[in-house]
């Protein structure tokens, strides 16, 4: 059971995300370098990695750890998936406008079950892809947006190319989840040790972006390591380290539960951010939030509820009354007891 | 099996409903008198089932009939909550706008559920009760007004007194079919009979609604039965004999299976008008009604299939990857086979 409280800790987390992001704007833009913050969160979860594993190896039972090139060398592959992943979203966002890119956003659900499946042969009931299927109509129902509001006959009007990016962006983040269970999974190595190898390969990518982004303004800001905590608040290190957090209880889930505990972990954090979102921001609620939260509640309950509990019709019935008169209609399995009845006899 | 195809045809008809009223109106308004309509309705619904009760009295095995006035008297009785319930639905209107009046007319799915329970004693799986939920939010997403549509903000900020007469109004229309339920449950009396009882009621409320609007407005325009067919065209005639029809099939599902058929029945058709106006009219199709659609599909799949369907997972696995490494985790009944791993094996 202990994945349950995992799972919400990384909705609460996630969820801070959004509004420690928010709160470290000054004046709808950021005074630092955002591409720093998942750089140090990468370094955060690293520092933590080594100490937990650290501490492991000095325990009286040493934990398995494959070293083998052969395996290392799968450990860059996420990041890779990753980088793609930024550019197709870059290249979508030149075709739709980020409400409809949000909204696509959500297809990511449907992508990873599907490669859930497909990758890693995990086998879902009918209930099951239902209940997927609700979460990522939730999700986006929240999302619609309300009355009076702009940009929102663009959602149909795209140009295609948009929708074909967006779909590969959904498939390219879901891959990446299920490589990423598929290497945490792939044998018994101790957790730290598979942490380790991810966020090694994931800082030298963060590195590699900042590098980047430095030739491309020709340094004129100078190398990124003399500007790295430029504009750093107290809101900003907390993101950093709630990013770094956030990234270390999705490696747990995903080791030791899966993926679509991991989207529906996020995809609640969407929900919950919307509605703190309304009490500290200027966001007004809508009915399609109300809605969404409802959708969401109910999918939640259907893909993880024990089947017996959400199909057994209850047996136990109060003391029937007096004069009971059945009718057996054509629907099968179906009696029809009157209550109303009693009156009559009563008249 | 009989009564898939009834609902099927009882969403069709109730559909055409709403497109044959509006393309009997002119310039937005009616030229006739609609409360002729449900009134005329109400006669070819009489006569229909007096002439099959008249064949199945000529027949050789005649069918039951209880004549009595104690059940008998039982009969005017879903008229007159129809006829409270049309009055506290003219009360809610003068505080809540139109939409807010549609919006809240879904919660009659979720009374209709309850009084089920309560007055006919049904007992529903919790995936049922989830499925009524979801096809009440379903068909509430489909009508969530769009992007600059007027008057949506007055969706929380009508009086209380509103909201109480809405859910007054929604448990009134719940309690007229489940009563009528009970009614056509109650005994093994004919269907015609039982129409005959309830549709003589049905055209002495009607008139008496008719004749009541001429006293309203101090037979200006002369007495109903002068003006009957005034203004009548091809569409009228089309609306009332596919009233007429809807009342039937709602009748025979009513009897032969229950009140909650006929509510997704009729919640279908609502979504069918729906896409009917956008080829017909000058509808614009929205997201909300597509995510409407999707949530309805489910909760009408939910509530019907049979549960095995819903909750076995598949047990047919195609040959597996030779190189077959499962890894046990945390969560119960759970395991993961690994295909990627054929990769690792053969690099």
């Amino acid at each position: 059971m202990r994945w349950y409280f995992v799972a919400g800790l990384l909705t609460l987390l996630t969820s801070s995300q959004g509004i420690l992001t928010t709160l470290s704007q000054s004046n709808g833009g950021y005074k630092y370098d955002y591409a720093t913050v998942p750089f140090l969160a990468e370094l955060f979860k690293l520092v933590v990695s080594c100490i937990l594993l650290w501490r492991e190896l000095k325990s009286s039972s040493p934990p398995r750890m494959t070293t083998d090139w052969k395996s290392v060398r799968l450990f860059p592959i996420p990041s890779i998936i990753y980088l793609i992943h930024n550019n197709v979203q870059f290249a979508t966002l030149t075709y739709v406008d980020t409400s409809t890119y949000q909204i696509m956003g959500n297809l990511k659900i449907v992508t990873t079950a599907i490669l859930f499946r497909l990758f890693l042969r995990r086998k879902l009931s009918n209930l099951q892809w239902m209940a997927i299927v609700l979460l990522a109509v939730g999700t986006t129902t929240s999302q619609v947006k309300g009355c009076g509001e702009a940009s929102c006959d663009s959602l149909f009007s795209a140009p295609i190319q948009g929708y074909m990016l967006g779909i590969l962006s959904a498939c390219l983040s879901a891959l990446a989840g299920v490589y990423t269970e598929f290497l945490m999974k792939k044998n018994n190595d101790t957790l730290y040790w598979q942490n380790l190898q991810l966020y090694t390969f994931g800082a030298i990518f963060n590195m590699a972006r900042l590098i980047l982004d430095d030739f491309r303004s020709e340094f004129v800001k100078g190398p990124w390591w003399q500007r790295l905590f430029d504009g750093y608040s107290i809101t900003t290190w907390m993101a950093v380290l709630n990013l770094g957090s956030t990234g270390l209880l999705v490696s747990w889930l995903i080791k030791y539960a899966d993926n679509i505990v991991k989207v529906y972990s996020t995809s609640m954090a969407m929900l919950l951010t919307m509605v703190l979102s309304v009490y500290l921001f200027t966001f007004k609620p809508t009915v399609q939030l109300f809605l969404g939260i409802i959708i969401c509640m109910m999918s939640l309950h259907m893909y993880f509820a024990p089947a017996s509990m959400l199909v057994d019709v209850p047996l136990t019935l109060k003391a029937a009354p007096q004069t009971l008169n059945e009718v057996s209609v054509e629907r099968p399995d179906r009696r029809t007891n009157m209550v109303f009845n009693e009156k009559i006899q009563n008249q």
